[in-house]
């Protein structure tokens, strides 16, 4: 029996998902839980690694067991026997050949920016200190990167995705107050995409950079033009559009994004 | 000289407020930071002391120090000589009677639960794990506790406060998806009165009491018939109202509220 798990995680005191020897990661402890639930070693499969200091609202993974248990008595195992900065938000059963990355139709992610002089106490681990953000500027910037396209100069050296071309259903920046906030809604993202784009936006909002200049950089397909990858600890896995099939296009693509 | 600073604080690592022998403390952790800049001992005072697990986004305190400062650089300093859990989000010049407690003409606390099924990774810390609450009946409920009143019910036994009557200025009751928020402005606040006005609402919010019960208890003065006091780790202190001169009523009441 195939299950799948909705997890909610607070990415700091984690060196990212993927299991390592040396090093705390949202993997270990889940299948550390795992082990102990169900008095065997299971492996746990992710819609998305996610890099160290990334948070989690809405990641999706899944796992081989035996069905004699109740969904919600697989929620509440885990809850009991993960640490408290993992929490499983839901579990159910999932027909056999589920797959959490192949089945995804869509992600969204957000970023936030912290835009003020003084650092903050309470958002230290959740958003990215600046100052003086123009977050229409970045709105307009912005405008240009929904449709599909490719996105070669918002990705990573190390992305291991088979071609640069993704779909972005909507992206869009709002401010509340202090915190500047990117929403990326996507078919899939490259690796590092959203924060490279974060790091970009943080350009023109500075005023560095004239809103058309991001149109010009994802153009050139050049990661070279592009600003930095901003921080980890601003970004948030906030959903997986997980559906009863595999969408039509998935290839079983990248395991490392945002 | 005396300083008008705002500090924001996440009350998780610390034991209160207030300075003690043994335990970390936010007045410990900012009159150490101030020791060090100032190159001599200095007394903060504050607006109210919080408790254990209580967090601030606006406390306001002060302190005496020479004037050879500006301002952005005594927040600087605060910032680079805080730990991470505390930061200074202003810093100015006050007149030289300000008293932060007496000056007070208001504050703004926020209650936050969460209401789902699984506990939470990311709120852990800044929200009140329920289930199942009825916004709209913890709203109408709390209807009656706007304006001036006798808030004995609502007031922990060890409160000092010369008398019960408090102004409420608003009261609300918000939900955004699994959060329900409460909001009281008001004048001043009794030891523990937001705290114990939320574990009273969530008896309304559960269905245990219906929203008439919440005038009754408030017009009874009688602590034993309110709800339990709510968890601290669910309160913040949003903002202090303060202005060039105390208010017609002051009269250094309440150090410790909430």
């Amino acid at each position: 029996m195939r299950w799948r798990i909705v997890l909610e995680y607070d990415g700091t005191g984690f060196v990212g998902w993927q299991w390592q020897p040396e090093g705390r990661t949202i993997q270990g402890v889940v299948e550390q839980a795992l082990a102990k639930f169900l008095g065997h070693e299971s492996r746990v499969t992710v819609s998305g690694r996610t890099d160290a200091g990334v948070h989690a609202e809405g990641q999706v993974a899944s796992f081989d067991a035996v069905p004699d248990r109740e969904p919600f008595e697989v929620r509440n195992a885990l809850n009991a026997l993960l640490p408290h900065d993992v929490a499983c938000v839901r579990a159910e059963r999932a027909p056999a050949d589920f797959d959490p990355r192949g089945w995804s139709w869509g992600k969204v992610y957000r970023y936030r920016y912290l835009d003020r002089s003084a650092r903050s106490a309470l958002l230290r681990t959740r958003a990215w200190h600046v100052r003086s953000l123009d977050d229409r500027a970045m709105h307009a910037a912005a405008a240009c990167l929904a449709g599909a396209h490719d996105f070669t100069s918002f990705r990573s050296a190390g992305c291991l995705a088979n071609h640069p071309n993704r779909v972005m259903e909507s992206f869009s920046v709002t401010r509340d107050g202090d915190v500047v906030t990117l929403e990326a809604r996507g078919q899939g993202f490259l690796r590092h995409m959203v924060r490279i784009i974060a790091g970009t936006l943080a350009e023109v909002g500075h005023g560095k950079r004239p809103p058309e200049w991001v149109a010009d950089v994802l153009a050139a397909r050049d990661r070279t033009l592009a600003g930095q990858t901003a921080p980890p600890h601003g970004l948030t896995l906030v959903s997986v559009d997980i559906r009863d099939a595999p969408p039509p296009w998935s290839s079983r693509e990248p395991m490392v994004d945002g």
